[in-house]
């Protein structure tokens, strides 16, 4: 295998999705200097948003699934912008904004679903800064949202 | 016309609007490197704040239109940070929050007031990386609030 | 004394907070180029979480002061990070999420507590761009999250 990114992605079960166009006037990603700037992701599968509130009707492992969806089309972009996932120098930050109760408090654990995975694929690499947050709603109902910026190699 | 981006806005009817002061114990950007940071500014038309929440008092055509005034303002503080926005290399992340309610999940079509006026203005180089998301409320009751990282030419 | 820095923060009272492990799978600084990515932080006073919601049943001056704690606690990262304050060369940029209900709008004034705390601290180094939003919940039950992203001397 050419991609040791996605080779440990595959071997725990991950594929990486196929990305669509952004839902409005902004691109998925810019690359200033050696920082990737990547837009929030939202948590989807089978090509359907992951819609849902914790606290409310969506409990903390189905938050860690639908992060760790926001992570596979973080990494999808990381590597449409950069051909070669190997091109990855650090993940630097996370920003994680989850779809949450007034009452719900455990953010760091949803949000953990997205991190898991950065470090399962990048290793050292895909240890980052990151914040996570509550958000009474995100965009189409989604559960979770994240973005992110990665310092590559040029 | 020596300012190219202005006498577009001019073109398409707007100006670009007068900057007060920070309302609190910070300044509105930092040049780092070749990175500006802006902060987040708030809905503003006439020297008065923007107020609402989206999902209860105001509509997306209202909120995009207030995302809009944000936009302006951002690109005022370009202008007053870089002296000639012929400087301005790249609107590379945007950042946008929207007074909304639970219920309210079109915050991807309001945040596009802000990011359509940055293609208007800088053409590709406006086009930028950005997360959108839904908060129950922001300072002064704005509606919307944008911060904003720019790429500049030294 | 030997950290100008530390003995400002010590005229006026503060100590600098020991650093606890990152309640989740992050890390809490990463160092890209000369610029030092800080995890957020929340509101912390002898070891134990501020809890709390403004415009509920937290007032604005002890928002502040636990945005105040934010700021120890960044503060207390970089120098973990770089070893020495005096590497600091700019506070760039804070990101403020205030735990507030609907109607509660000074999260400017809230923030501010951070904000004050970096002049004091850095002096005209420590003026940054900000933004400063409401959110319906935090971690743990926080009052206030920052996060920061702070130019160094190599």
């Amino acid at each position: 295998m050419t991609d040791s990114v996605e080779s440990r992605l595959a071997a725990a079960g991950h594929q990486l999705p196929t990305l669509g166009a952004p839902i409005a006037a902004y691109v998925p990603t810019v690359l200033a200097g050696d920082m990737l700037y990547i837009s929030g992701q939202v948590c989807q599968a089978d090509g359907a948003i992951i819609k849902g509130r914790l606290g409310e009707d969506m409990d903390v492992a189905a938050g860690m699934a639908a992060a760790q969806s926001c992570g596979l089309f973080l990494i999808a972009q990381m590597k449409a912008a950069l051909g070669d996932l190997a091109r990855v120098k650090r993940i630097v930050k996370l920003g994680a904004f989850i779809n949450s109760t007034a009452d719900f408090t455990q953010q760091p654990q949803v949000a953990n679903g997205t991190s898991e995975l950065m470090i399962l694929a990048f290793g050292d690499a895909g240890r980052h800064a990151r914040s996570a947050v509550g958000v009474p709603t995100l965009p189409l109902g989604a559960a979770v949202e994240v973005d992110a910026i990665v310092e590559v190699h040029r």
